[in-house]
């Protein structure tokens, strides 16, 4: 079963100081991670925020990412998957196009849901607790949410070096477990997913950790293979480019 | 005790059908709502979609509407209200500003959620209905939620009959009271609002109802006469801000 | 606009000793929260229990504070307030009167819902956590509930010492903060609210306070200046008022 | 094991148009159901509303109530049962006293939940359905309530033509079994209790039905027989009367 | 009134460590318990797990149990508890026979239900928390539940030092009281259940503790006095029975 | 990736009237809806009930299920299924195997979580209602379903007449999505799954369908790819097991 997936990232990643080099590694991880088969091609936008940490940026992120999804479909791709933990339009890409369109936060709690009783996220800040709570709601999942606590390295600082950061997220990954009663946890941070540590991190406090790249992978491999996509009752077609209009028609200047 | 609000549109609606006149009838409208002292302004965005029917088109309208309210907080203004009744925007633009933000659907529905048991909502297309439950669950009410009815008649088409258009809401209204058990109304569209039609409607189907722009007009001029704003907390100016960029900075091109 | 709103203590306060001097006190501060052409006076009851601190007490308090509210709209107010936080007798006045009656709990936790992700409560004793919850079921946002959080202090010595009183709000409003993440606080009790220390205390945790007092004479305003009342179908008036009979009438001695 | 149960009814029945003769027929029948060694009373409070149709009603009946509860502990009754299905005053009684209080609500209810998945309430009239709805938030249960159906039949009335009540209890029942997927049924008022038809309407819609007089009784038996009353650190003795004062000096003249 | 009631021990009890004399004692403690006319008998099942530590061991359990309690309809008892608190084969129980099925857990939840705001239950290990929380879901007391915490005294080491058994339970229901604001308490296993500390914990910790076999004996008189049993809408005889075949015919070797 | 999965069906079905035959057909349906290198066997176990249509017969095809997996896992396969929508014996499996085992029921309803707003259920009959509301809460997914309708279809009579089938079922499809705004459904039956109607009916409705059974596999594939099982914090293996005995040695004769 031949698919390609693209991972399109809601900032110019291949402009900041990640460059392109994280995001030929971070392909290569992908295709590693898929079936045989499956095609996964990391794609940026033009023009962003440098990264996601705010509200702000995710909606400023927003319009170009929706612009690269529609065109990813028209170029053939089978599935997308929104590059930031955050999911940001998520529902706006789904009105706008066909093929299966994933996040990886939703990817990653609804198979964290049927691991345990409950699952915990590792996020950056406190201030972005509140927003993946939201998250889960939108998941369908609450209930099964156990806490979200933060590691408090910024996103930029998680690589800088591993040993540092795979500590600290063993002690936070610890208080979940033991303070909050989490059965499972999953990294709600795309680096942080993929520093690739969530075997050792397993290893080290005893339940399963979610990956979320990971996850959205095999989210979108699951949905093309089955031929199924989301309901366009859920998410229709907006109805000015049902009569006919562009997106480019859609903007008044 | 004086103030000054901005009721920001997040579309161009004075290139718009409805232009420049609606914008001063809803002006005047809501001037004659507020207690005196408080002067209301209508601004709107230069660009962005002609009409939001679709998260697509808010996610394209929010940029420009958030550029627009940091806008009014430096020339003043007191406070901000969103004119749409999605809320778009309404946590970013908190983040941005120290100012009140308030969004027309959560000032509605925090007022209707003390007129009664259980409120209902009444809007345009079905396909909007689980968009306003979960603006109940943000706003957290959702336990007060009677239901979301739509009245299938398009915005645009809300003020070419003013007498279809009522018979139409006040059909819709009867079933959500009767049906439902709803103890109050409230219109799920600013248009609809600004027909003004709440107190008719209410006079026939006997359970107050609640003008969505009137709510927000009342809700920035509770919180700027208590000396109050949004929770800094809660939505923290961006981090990227606080170390001293601009917002234009913040965009990669 | 003006109005006149009736700030209805249900004990009786001038009996006690607080007194008279404290009625003016409190009728001078909300006047001064109020808009330009409010009128606010505080009137208490001739007889009832000295301080509501159980719910015995409150079901004391309720029966000569709905007559007094049912006097106060026949003597012309504009709307009504119901002076403790427990919002004592709320539905049954509402059933008896067309003018507005507000409550100092449902008005202060409608208010604070918008101004954050979640709010705490700050009470008087550990015995009335329960009750403050279920009042949070009640205007329908226990789920923008933190905590609800005892400072200990009786009402009678809370203006003993206002700075030893103060000192103890900042701590315990401090764990709210940090430990329950609230975004925003609201004093459980009016004695709290009118010792008007919000500012000072929000200065020193960081998040806003609401004045349950000032957020009660606003509703009221709110719902006066917007011609809108609670829903008599939710609150109906009694089967037996309706067939003539007045409020002697109904109790059988 | 012996025991005596007050019945105590809040407001004074025996002045009214049913009397002393209701009360006697009413005790006989808890007398009856009750098992070997418990003697059930129907005391009445001497003033009050002649019935309790409004939250205004039930809120005028509390205080002589909770007197002659009081009063029914000092001359040695083992327990009391609220007498009204509303349950009005059963947090402030069980303040005040030591005994176990109960509510056929409260009884009702938390019998029905363990008959099937969801049950029913018949009750009175549609305006009491959002009171019957928080009663069972406050019971715990309601997540197990499938709806509350009003028979449009006023208490009394119920007793005037049997035949025509029941035809119209089964229509109801049969309505709430069907259309709501009720398992079980309760009755929401007394006097539909008393009317002792359950039998016969269970039998002809095929679920269970609670006689909430009868569980009232079985539920006071149950605790005066395990030697459980509630908990105290849920409803302290008010402070006043832990410091001495009586009922009497705690109401100012 | 005179009725039987089985206690059903869903494990070869009489084979095992505790033996008949732990019986015998059990039956003795019950029938104390009882009103009169009511005879408790303790019997287990022939073959099946020593002890219930696991799903996998309530499983097996299940079988042999419901077999039991068919049996005991036939013979003529009038309702069966079984004995053990996870409730194992509850449900499926009930679509067996007509006669009252009670689940010691359900019972004494819905008991402590009206005790207090919140209860706790003491369980004895942390991998049983999860499933007693899912009780309270089944139960559908949820929102009433505070907290599980587990004693971490093993089942068979629970009788071996009475005193340092309860200086434990002391321990852990204190926390419950002061940390998770219990206003009630219940053991989550029989055997605690049958060491009859209630009284002295409740004593010691101020708050009545719920003993789940004394409940499940009442819930069971209760039902049998009032002539209820469980719905047989919501468990109905399975339709293999129903058109005829005995429970052997329905397994297929 | 080469993969060995178990569908391990619940009971004798090589013996019954769908035969061998039936099971080679399942068989193939899967292996053709699997990604290469997976491999899926059919094994039914060795005695039980014929069909499961009540609790009573899910409790008696547990124990025989969960030898078959533990079987299983010796034989080296690398996940179970258990064939059968109510995912009987699924937390007890758990405790048993480290290997992945997944639940039709759950793995459908947190694919269709993410395919829309909400989805519904079609179900055989009514009585099955309340458990798989029930099995929606156990899936953490209980906010997203719409609703469960019957067929009234018994299981042996759906392959009887496909187009009579088909019909029904896409009429009952049609209620879920008009009435009940389901955006998705799913069947809740695997020989409903079996018959593979799903896109035809997706067709014929306009929201997608979810075949579980092919849900079940991708489920598998997706957790075996990703070296990812269920937690055995939430699940440990039994106590006794650990101590080192054998399933056989824990079941006292």
């Amino acid at each position: 079963m031949a698919m390609k997936i693209a991972y399109v990232v809601p900032g110019p990643m291949s402009k900041g100081p990640m460059g392109r080099t994280e995001m030929q590694r971070r392909e290569a991880l992908m295709n590693g991670w898929a079936f045989d088969g499956t095609e996964v091609s990391v794609i940026d936008v033009p023009s962003g925020p440098a990264s996601i940490e705010s509200a702000y940026e995710e909606m400023l992120a927003i319009p170009p990412t929706l612009d690269l999804i529609m065109e990813c479909e028209k170029k053939g791709f089978d599935a997308a998957i929104i590059g930031c933990f955050g999911d940001p339009g998520l529902e706006a890409a789904r009105e706008l196009v066909t093929m299966p369109v994933v996040g990886p936060c939703e990817s990653a709690m609804l198979l964290a849901a049927a691991l345990g009783h409950k699952f915990s996220v590792l996020t950056i800040f406190e201030s972005l607790i509140a927003g993946q709570e939201m998250l889960a709601v939108h998941a369908g999942v609450r209930a099964k949410l156990a806490s979200v606590r933060p590691t408090d390295i910024p996103v930029l600082e998680l690589m800088a070096d591993p040993e540092v950061t795979k500590a600290r997220l063993i002690d936070v990954a610890r208080a979940c477990v033991e303070q909050d009663r989490a059965d499972a946890l999953l990294f709600g941070c795309m680096t942080m997913s993929f520093l690739d540590m969530g075997d050792e991190i397993a290893a080290e406090v005893g339940v399963p950790v979610v990956n979320a790249g990971r996850a959205a992978v095999k989210h979108a491999e699951m949905l093309v293979s089955m031929g199924l996509a989301h309901s366009k009752k859920a998410w229709p077609t907006p109805a000015k480019m049902k009569a006919g209009k562009t997106a480019s028609d859609m903007r008044v200047a």
